[in-house]
């Protein structure tokens, strides 16, 4: 029996003369992209050069809206009231959408980014603040996200879900990720990822932090670019997935 | 044979906890309006408010973007790339333009905004730039702006055209504004701008600072909304036109 | 036995074109004022005017720095390493600084706005690094807040203190304040927030929102100046408290 | 008879989680620094590390106001009020001069930044703001930059001055810098860079885009940092230096 899977990127990451992450080579690797709004990074000139280079390369386009943090890289938790969140989602996914205009092509879906995420994974005002804005832009957009509060909010407002397993992050036993800061967070050794990533897709498990095995069904496997070694991880990863049988793909493409 | 003009205000132009002007009062007056976007004046809630509150008074939505510049309201001029300012517009476009699809509507006209606006006036590139971005956008939508570089741009890629004039504005023998810091910028007697309103509204024709008659064929008027007898001046202008048997009206709305 | 208090205001709360208070008159009532540092309001013009204002009319001045948040007009909650809220509020006691330079003065006293005030009255680690930034500064500034963690770690590092007691604003049981989205938390009648502030005074006491008399003892006292009656407010306090015999004057100006 | 010159880097010139330049590196060879103050880069952490850095390996801290421009990163002309652009300069020199207190230093020099920098070069108002500024702040401080209006206004001021040159930039006939978008506005050899360094340092001479000798006594030579090869070159300057007798060291340090 075949199996297939998504590789996804955060990609679009710079702002304005800085850059974060090697567009050009992971469009060459990956399958889908969460590409930054302007609130973490991402002015529109960036968002306007990577979308073009995700559709000729038949990348996905999703969105990947943040907090309003430049400085923080969208990273810092921030207290605000659902009303403006949902706002600021929906000023963010029109603004991403406008760029695929000239390429006749709709966003695909929507990842939120960095502290955004973590907090709608265990926050229902947020997640449901997040879905009804996904809902209000396009009701027949996905949301893709680690299964949560998130893809829960975002399926009781009707909308498709993709879900999202991270292969570079350590998970704890509840199917958290562990924080940022705490031991075993990231997972660096390429072969290492690669060897999980494969046991996500091939065998819907992950294992965690206290060896424990997970189930873990997921439709996309995401890698980390904001690194020097992403580019070298993320061909890994996708070669070694192949050299398993599995099909490296898109879970759609709008 | 009678006249029909549309009063036209910039709306939304408060940040945050900041207001600038009386949009629930000016809202009862105009016909449309045009939407700060983020860039020189209003975030994304206040945003969705001040679209709710056209929608819900038959306002017709236009953007009003602007170069980024939160500090100097929009009204310094930037020398940046016209591929950057082309990818800015188009963000604000498709930010802007979200907030109005829980209504089932759709942006009804593009105005640049304070020294955007000016430099559009009198440079093909600036100008250039923006019709570029409002035909990517969507080549259905009008640019409404005062005759120069603007209107003819957006003429040259084929966008619709509707042309502004400013009552509560001086301007020069050529057509163009009187600048901001100079002598005779602004009419601030109500009973005058509704004077030159009516003028402009029927003889298509404004009185220039020389005391010169210049041909003028609008089919809009803008009356400002940031100062504290701004919504008096307003209902004047519409009182004086309607007094006039002109018909105020939007000149179109999607 | 005469009594002595001080009056304090928040200041210099616009940004760009954007006002807030009304600088002008309250500067003619209050003794001491606290100005916005660009993090939640507060451009470096207005900034110089204000600082210049305040000088002129004798009212001391202090920094009220924030969290990195215009559009929340730093009421906005943010989590973030203490390493990096030490940098900002030094940052922005360096920026007001200057604007003394050409006056001769020098910072009297640093209050933290907002939400920042809120955190560091509860969380130690905020406070602390709230106060080694001030201490790093200048080891003779004086923090002025409520009695809190943010005035003990003031102390531990040997810095001089100055109470605060908020007239216009609802107390617990605990001394701390009421949230402003909960019953209670703004008191709006002018006769009753001079009530409040001459009993704060003279007999250093609150009364809280179950009725309850608390023991707290202040050496200033702040009337908020962001609302269309504040002017009047501040006067009718400052009126009240001379009539009861209060001498209203800042605690130290430097 | 033994010759001494500066070698100055522009520092610090990253953004929250963005980095421009290698300063580990670059502070081993240079012997001042212009270290950004959160207008073009240099966010508060960054700015304090950076100085902390500087401190440590005896390199001079010289501040590099911008204008406010984090997205064009300083390069994109503003037309402002000089009166606006005089407090955003105090305002960015008070912030720098708040990390060198825990040191025990003070401010070494000004350099502006980029688009500011051009502009002051060539326009009176914006020289004489831009020194206006710094003689306000303290009237001892430096203002390092070529020789043009920003110099002639420091010195109308009364304030010190050092002149850069750029070796690794072309210049015209005039002494102005070639256009950033101009054919040999860059000098990308490292050896033909340190070549012109030597001939600065040595015969206080640069040769123009046109063949020309031009001369040119400098007090510090600038060594451009964000590039991939800056590194490498600015070692390769200093090692020419060092290798024609000539001493580099600061022109001064506080």
């Amino acid at each position: 029996m075949s199996r297939s899977i998504d590789l996804i990127a955060d990609l679009g990451e710079g702002f304005g003369s800085w850059t974060m992450t090697d567009d050009d080579a992971l469009t060459r690797i990956v399958t889908s992209a969460n590409i930054a709004c302007g609130f973490h990074a991402g002015d529109p000139s960036t968002m306007r050069d990577t979308v073009a280079l995700c559709v000729d390369r038949g990348v996905a386009v999703g969105a990947h809206p943040s907090f309003p943090d430049l400085r923080g890289f969208g990273r810092r938790p921030i207290e605000l009231a659902p009303s403006d969140l949902e706002a600021d989602v929906l000023y963010q996914l029109g603004a991403l959408d406008a760029f695929l205009r000239p390429h006749d092509r709709r966003l695909n879906h929507v990842t939120p980014h960095g502290s955004l995420g973590n907090m709608t994974a265990v926050r229902e005002d947020y997640a449901r603040a997040v879905a009804r804005a996904v809902r209000t832009f396009d009701p027949q957009l996905t949301v893709a996200y680690q299964e949560s509060w998130m893809t829960r909010a975002a399926e009781e407002e009707g909308l498709p879900v993709a879900r999202i397993g991270f292969a570079d992050r350590g998970y704890n036993d509840d199917g958290t990720l562990v924080g940022r800061n705490s031991p075993g967070a990231f997972v660096t050794d390429a072969d290492e990822v690669a060897e999980r990533a494969v046991r996500m897709a091939v065998e819907a498990v992950v294992t965690t932090v206290t060896g424990t095995s997970l189930s873990m069904p997921v439709d996309s496997i995401l890698v980390h670019g904001d690194s020097a070694t992403a580019v070298a991880k993320a061909a890994t990863v996708r070669q070694r997935l192949e050299a398993a049988g599995v099909t490296v793909a898109a879970w759609s493409d709008r």
